[in-house]
């Protein structure tokens, strides 16, 4: 086997890469109709791909009139790994080139036992996906984890949710580790990218991910790549204020859309509801388990609980009148709600729904369609190798 | 003289062209050592860049060890114009293929008239300034419009202060009045431009422009290139809620920020305190002239009218709270404030920067300049030339 640490020399050949890899096996007379190259350098170029064991012939076309074009794929042996820490689990995937899991496993784990604690369960993750034979080589790693990270230096920048973690060198641990290049990001960016390759955003070039977890953020996608800003903060919008009253963040300011409804935010409320007795539902959940959580008042709603469908419906307020103003400003193609909140589904979304359309201009939401992501758990690993592969399938020089 | 319809063949002419506009004339040597190209291929694209017009010697540059470097400039007969429609005024400038400003004339002129006229008025401000001999052939157009634009179409899209103007085709009209290529885009979205061009922004990458004038809107730039959104209305943040109970704005909501505080909101709001007799100030301005104006309003803050400066640290705050949320979203590099209501300075950008630096995450404030513009009427007709100069200075094929 030809060792496959090789990478696209030049533009075109990872033009071709990103097409095999998002459309599947092509024929060369088919690649030749995508890629703007003369039908003597395309075959240069797919030639050479096949030499650095990046790419593999898969058997011949159908005749389009003349002689029959030879299809090509991504090398069958081509291996990505995702990792998404979560705050309270961690997902760990191996995909093939085109980015389709061939295995998965998660566990719960504390973001707050640190890195070395958290890293080295990931990688025991990892252990047992290759135990499976899923992995000989990997040929690249991308990491999510839960708080703002530093994009180009690959540490996480004091993050609130992760002591220990704080600049902490994730790429370069899990780089030697591997021995394979490695990209860590925030986990709002991850799962934008895991919609924009496998979810509702496929074609879309310009969109949010919305992710309504323990926390609230927002994934940026710009022309089909994700917008970090100046300092990797961009799409942190839980601190934005929603209510000039509202309670106390643990920010230090007051009314922050993420103190106000949240994950964590809907516990507090849950809990308070619970002990004063509004929902009987809810005070039995308590009594039974010393605590209320979001999954709690999701199971509120669904019984019909008014006490909780109150408290979603003020939330979703809450966050439509925040994704209004997001939308008048950003005018995106496609709105995705994503993360733990999300489950409590269409009572949630419509909420959302009827606030955006009422305050956003109606250039902007036209034809905007705002949806709960289909992807679940695997937006996270599938974004974490989508994030890697581009890397990987990138050339090293753009002008040739 | 060559006639000077030529545009750049391949993406190494148009890197060329655009280092020559925004940095000067340079030697062979210097451009050499920006563009990545071998010297015999540098030659050969230097050398029909002159072949077309575009480019042109100037002369010999110092030594740098071997033998001496020939310069080279735009060429000195290019020409762009800019045109900046504004509500109740017309901005006509003449640049060179450097963007400097060689003529530059301006009118009262109410966009209401409609496109016919205002258009013509335009017209005849480019006929003066050609009656000067400062141009001969005009290579490109670029025109701003006070109302949301389908920029692929170059056609206004329902501009609600510009009656008449619904979907007329600028573009069209005025590329076949002038015979060169132009390009039609919203009045904020030029300003930034402008400011990336020649003001505060020019070496940054994502910035925000903020304008203040009759009404409010936001130019977004992203990676250098102004955003436009899915339907073009990015950066319409004049209608996202800022007050529960505020005025009703025109657009038929409740408390947008535009009809809180803007130039109209201003006068309006100048005019009930000059009436209640509050300020003996703005009351001699409404006797004396019929009415109050958001300029009114600013002379009365220069005296030190009490009511005026509570109008005005009200307006910021309402502002501050608004652009907070955008900075967390966004996080940009930079905030450049402008438009008329910006001429009421450092009162203004006093108290919106109080306000971001309190509510928005340190992450993203901590470098983060907020700042007055300096091209006051200039950032329209500059950022109107910058548009269609990309425009003729682009590859027709991005992938040679």
């Amino acid at each position: 086997m030809t060792r496959m640490t090789a990478r696209p020399e030049n533009v075109h050949q990872a033009q071709l890469l990103r097409l095999l890899r998002d459309d599947g096996p092509r024929s060369r007379a088919e690649l030749g109709d995508v890629v703007r190259l003369s039908r003597s350098k395309l075959a240069v170029e797919t030639d050479r791909l096949v030499e650095l064991g990046l790419i593999e012939p898969a058997g011949l076309a159908a005749s389009r009139g003349g002689r029959r074009s030879s299809i090509v794929r991504l090398s069958r042996h081509l291996r990505v790994v995702g990792i998404d820490v979560g705050a309270t689990s961690i997902d760990v995937a191996v995909m093939n080139g085109e980015l389709e899991i061939l295995g998965h496993l998660a566990m719960p784990c504390n973001v707050r036992d640190g890195p070395d604690i958290v890293l080295d369960r990931a990688l025991d993750l990892l252990g047992k996906l290759r135990g499976q034979g899923l992995v000989d080589e990997i040929h690249g790693a991308g990491i999510g984890v839960p708080g703002p990270v530093s994009f180009r230096e690959g540490v996480p920048v004091v993050p609130p949710i992760m002591p220990g973690w704080d600049r902490f060198p994730v790429r370069e641990v899990i780089s030697q580790r591997l021995g394979c290049p490695v990209l860590v990001d925030n986990d709002v960016n991850i799962m934008a990218l895991g919609e924009l390759h496998a979810g509702l955003a496929r074609s879309v070039e310009d969109f949010l991910l919305l992710k309504i977890g323990t926390g609230v953020g927002c994934g940026i996608v710009v022309d089909g790549k994700v917008y970090r800003g100046m300092t990797g903060s961009a799409g942190d919008i839980g601190h934005i204020q929603v209510d000039d009253e509202g309670p106390t963040c643990v920010c230090g300011n007051v009314g922050c859309l993420e103190a106000t409804f949240s994950g964590a935010a809907l516990a507090r409320d849950a809990t308070a509801v619970a002990r004063s007795g509004r929902s009987p539902f809810l005070a039995e959940r308590l009594e039974q388990t010393g605590e209320v959580t979001a999954r709690d008042v999701a199971a509120a709603v669904a019984a019909g609980d008014p006490e909780a469908l109150r408290m979603v419906r003020e939330g979703g307020r809450r966050v439509g009148h925040v994704l209004a103003g997001l939308i008048s400003f950003f005018n995106p193609g496609l709105v995705v709600i994503a993360g733990g909140v999300a489950g409590l589904g269409h009572i949630l979304l419509a909420e959302i729904r009827s606030v955006v359309y009422r305050r956003s201009p109606p250039l902007a939401t036209g034809n905007l369609p705002i949806v709960l992501s289909e992807l679940n758990d695997t937006a996270g690993v599938i974004g974490a190798t989508r994030l890697i592969s581009d890397h990987i399938f990138a050339a090293t020089q753009d002008i040739p």
